[in-house]
Parts: structure tokens; C-alpha cells; sequence
């Protein structure tokens, strides 16, 4: 991703969402990343706590509780947050200016994925509103295209993603017409991120998968990036002829994309047994013999745990803890 | 459940891989529990740091680390571990032996989960075995009919319930028959232990789900238990029409039992929106606006989260702190 940037001359401003770890943000950093993406306010505190930033988080940020949060946070970070909603706006304006603080914003804009952001034809209207109130300073757009991110074929997801991208230069468009700044462009994952350096108005990528990957992104064509993460699991059980009954289950491994395969072995495959328990068909697996899962989900799977054991050259190197685990709020 | 063990006269082992939560764990005891299952060795060592027990491990232990784990566990705690695997026994017997110490052992019986567990005609000559060797004391079988547990319709959960019933019986006919104890049967789930009840050979049940249930379990026919377990979330963005966007996605809900619902709400219905976020179709929401989700599977959710907030007569009363999440090895 490092190299890609350089090539490309977009900046990558990572997720940290996939990796919940300070450690593996400073690694970022270091190779080039101008700041880091948080899915929620919780994992930028974590962040900023380890002295990671500037930071980006690409939720919506709504409800005194939070914004309470986020001015405490804007205080000791540097912090831009997504908005698509004026009065959402008003209420960040209340606060940072009651704060005596201003806070970097980026209109959020639907290209496709039907989430949260206003439609592009909107985008002009609340850029203005966020200009036109003390406590923000309007930065950009945000345009994430999470639903192409797992297009498998590349023809395809190139034919999808120009439809997000017009949807996006209209957002763009749409502000400039105002006069307004859009000094950042914000847009793009692991699947896409190729296709977006080919515009010259995207200025930042935000990839949060391609450190890890997984079985799933193993699919996606055209994707320059090996899985590096797994799950260490070890037989507990024999009984049931040729699937061995391993320790991973639901509660090690996320199920929201499929299941696992089991790394190096094409023969043997992985059969749910519930929350604590996998089976793994194909061969006979004795008790205490371990295997390695490459999941179906890096993002959901990470945080299922506690800690990264670092393997290289056949040792652990490292065991790094997974700090921001189940801050999801 | 109290009451339930108090009529029938069956000991409740509630599981401890539902809750996770030594604070749960010694409630349960202070109400009659005779002690505490656990699905890994991970969740033991955290109940016997907390001075729970005694703790029996539900899962098969097998390989060295995990032995060398369960001697040192062994030391400290009263633990008692099912075993399915004649040269698995052997090789608990050779490290509770050298340690000088006694463990107690299950036969683990397979009656139609088909997961762990030796078949009915198997388990006198491995309950053989395990009385023959030193550092291990036999003490009877776990025959868990995990598979039932969500079956809705009672007469049909009955029913296949008296298949597991009879292989329960014929595992322990086959033991008496060797002249080897049969000390305690254990079996059944908060889904069938009213009719493990009605059988005199079973001493205990295992039950797990009944303190929270979950809207999957909610379904299953003539349980007592009532809900107790919801995520909060809140709104944060409303630019999808009538679909609200919330900050719960498949990091705060498990998923592999369905979705949750929203709770005192049947007009609104939970729609997936990915990792971070949920949809919230139904109703017009405001951002920041909080609604309560009933999981779909409380074990899995559980697992997901760091603490547990305590609602009472509408106040926050207590936190208890989720000590075991994450401990699946």
C-alpha cells in the first residue's frame, strides 16, 4: 500500500477498524500513512491515547453523549468526523464552539452502498450549512463504496465503481458551485482502491483490509496483497470418522462472510459445530494436532480476540494486543 | 432455575460459557448451583482466579500445552474435564500422575449431537480405561443433546429428546455393568432440562442460556425464562427514508442465529448494514435516538462485549466486567 501510494501519488489514510491496534497504526504511519480512519469514536480514543493521529472517523457522530465524547476527545486529538446531517451539524457546532474548539469536517456522501450520507445532489446544501458554522471547518467529502469492496471479478466491480465514482464528482461538483473548499477527497477500500487512483480528483484512499486480507478478499480479483492472518486451532476430538472436532468455533472465528479454509490444506475443509467447536473434514486429525484457519472476514474476526501472535522466520516475534477490541461505540 | 432444582431435585451446573462473568458464576452458586461448567480451559483459569468452583470443563482436552495447563490449573482448583479418547485419557493420567495430583473424568457420550463424544456401545470399555488409570478418578458420563436445544416445538423436542435419552441410559448401563461408577450424569441444556428431570438417572443438568435467553431461545415452547439481555444503540444517521442507520452492526450482534430484534418495538425491524452498522426499518428516527436489540443468540453476543450494564428500576446499578470474553482456547 506504501508502494501504491508512492506510485500513484494518492495519500493512504488506513482503517483502523480492521486492525483495532495501535501497534500496527504506528507501522503505518511510519511507512507513509497521513493519519488513520476509525469506524467509531470508542477506537479513536484508543488511538489517540497511544499518540496515533491526525484521525478520521467515517461514522456519524449523533446524541449528547457522544458529542460530549468527541469534544473531549477534539481537546487532546486531532479529529475529523463524517456528517450528513444538518442538524447532526448544529449540535457538533454547538459544542466545539462552546468548547472554544473547531473540528475538521467531511461531508458524507451515498455513492451506492445506501448507508449513511446524503444523495450527491445534496452534498452542495450541507457543505454549506457545515461552512457556514462556528465550531467546523469544512475539509471534503467522504464517498465509500463499502458494497463493491467484495466484487469479485474485476471487470464488474470497475463497471460498479464508475457509477460511484460520477456519483461522487457530482458531490464534488456540487460544493465547488458554492465556492466552498474540497481540499480532501476520502474514498475507496482494499477491492477499489486501484480504480480510484485513476482520478485525479480523489486525494485519499481509506484501505483498512489489505495488512491481513482474508478468504473471502483472497476472491476479489486483482488484488496485490497476500493473507498474513490466521487462526491457530488444535484438534480436541476424533470421534466422528474423518472430521476431526476442532476449538474453533463462532466465538473464534466470525461467520458473516462464509466460512474459513484451512491454510496450506485444500484437502481438509471447515463445517460450523457451533460456539465452541469446528469440524474439519478430510482427513484424520489426532488429539492436540493443530491447524491454521484463514477466516472468512479479517475485520469481524480480529475482533473476536484479545491479541496478535506475530510469526516470523518459524518464531513468535511479537504479541501485540488487540487494545480497541469491542469499542464499537 | 433454583426452583426447578429444588422440585425435581436435579443440581443445576449452570455453563459458564453463556455469561462469561465470575460475578454471574457466584450468584449462581449463592442460589444452589453445585458448581460451574466451562467450555475451555481459557474460561476455568479465569472462574478459579475469581475463586470459583468447582469447575468442571465441558470440552475435550487434548495436546500438550493444554495438559500442561490443565496440571497447573489442577494445583489450584477443583476440576473435573470430559474425555472421548482412550489415548487422550492416557496422557492425562501420565501428567496428573508425574504432578502427583487427581483429576476427575467424565465419559463424554455422543447421543446425536454428533460432535465430541464416544457412541453408547463405546463408553463402558473407555470408562475401563479411565478407572485403570492412576491420577484419573471416574466419576460418570455427560451425554449433552446440544443439537435440541433450539428445536421450537416442544412435542417435537420431546421426542427426539427420548432418542438422546436412551443413548444417555444405554452409556450408563454399559459402565454399571463393568462395575465402575456412574457417580454423575450430566446432561441437558435451558432447553430440555425439564425433561432430564424426569428421568431418575440423571444427577445434574448443564444449562447455560437461562439467565439472559435471546430472541431464538425466546421461540423454543414451554420455557420459564425471560429476556434479559439487550445491546443498546443508538442512531446515527436517517438519510435512508424510513431505515434508520445505528452504531450495532455484526461487532456488537452475532449473527450466526439470525437477527436481533428491537425490543418493545415489533413495529421495527433490524436489517444488516455490515460490521459497523445496523438498519433500523419501521419508523422515522432521529440521530442519537437509543433503542434496545434482544440478540439473537446470547452466548455469541456475549462473547462480542466488555462489560455488562445493569439496568434496574431504571437506573445503572452495577457493571460487571465480561472476564472471560475472548478466552475460547
Amino acid at each position: 500500500m506504501a508502494a501504491f501510494s508512492k506510485r500513484t501519488g494518492k495519500k493512504v489514510r488506513p482503517h483502523a477498524k480492521t486492525h483495532k491496534s495501535p501497534v500496527i497504526a504506528r507501522m503505518q504511519l511510519d511507512r507513509g500513512a497521513i493519519g488513520l480512519c476509525c469506524a467509531k469514536l470508542g477506537e479513536a480514543e484508543v488511538l489517540a491515547d497511544a499518540g496515533i493521529g491526525p484521525l478520521h472517523i467515517t461514522t456519524e457522530i449523533a446524541g449528547q453523549p457522544k458529542i460530549a465524547r468527541l469534544v473531549a476527545l477534539r481537546r487532546r486529538a486531532d479529529v475529523m468526523v463524517a456528517v450528513d446531517d444538518m442538524e447532526v451539524a448544529r449540535a457538533l457546532s454547538d459544542a466545539m464552539r462552546a468548547a472554544g474548539l473547531v473540528l475538521d469536517v467531511l461531508v458524507d456522501v451515498n455513492v451506492g452502498q445506501e448507508r449513511t450520507g446524503v444523495a450527491p445532489e445534496s452534498a452542495g446544501e450541507l457543505a454549506a450549512c457545515v461552512a457556514s458554522l462556528a465550531g467546523l471547518r469544512l475539509k471534503g467529502i467522504q464517498a465509500y463504496e463499502g458494497h463493491l469492496q467484495h466484487v469479485y471479478k474485476e471487470a464488474e466491480r470497475r463497471a460498479k465503481w464508475r457509477d460511484c465514482a460520477d456519483r461522487m464528482l457530482r458531490a464534488r461538483e456540487a460544493i465547488l458551485q458554492r465556492q466552498l473548499p474540497v481540499e480532501i477527497v476520502s474514498t475507496a477500500g482494499t477491492g477499489t482502491c486501484a480504480f480510484a487512483a485513476e482520478l485525479p480528483e480523489v486525494t485519499e484512499v481509506q484501505a483498512g483490509s489489505y495488512p491481513f486480507m482474508d478468504c473471502d478478499y483472497a476472491k476479489v480479483e486483482g488484488l496485490p496483497y497476500e493473507t498474513s492472518l490466521t487462526v491457530l486451532a488444535s484438534v480436541v476430538s476424533r470421534q466422528r470418522g474423518d472430521t476431526a472436532v476442532i476449538d474453533a468455533g463462532w466465538k473464534a472465528l466470525s461467520t458473516d462472510s462464509g466460512l474459513p479454509v484451512v491454510k496450506g490444506r485444500p484437502d481438509l475443509q471447515y463445517a460450523p459445530k457451533g460456539d465452541e467447536h469446528g469440524g474439519v473434514k478430510g482427513a484424520r486429525l489426532a488429539p492436540g494436532e493443530r491447524i491454521e484457519l484463514v477466516p472468512s472476514h479479517c475485520d469481524t474476526t480480529v475482533n473476536l480476540h484479545e491479541q496478535y501472535v506475530c510469526v516470523g522466520r518459524g518464531t513468535v516475534e511479537a504479541v501485540w494486543p488487540i487494545i480497541a477490541r469491542g469499542r464499537i461505540q
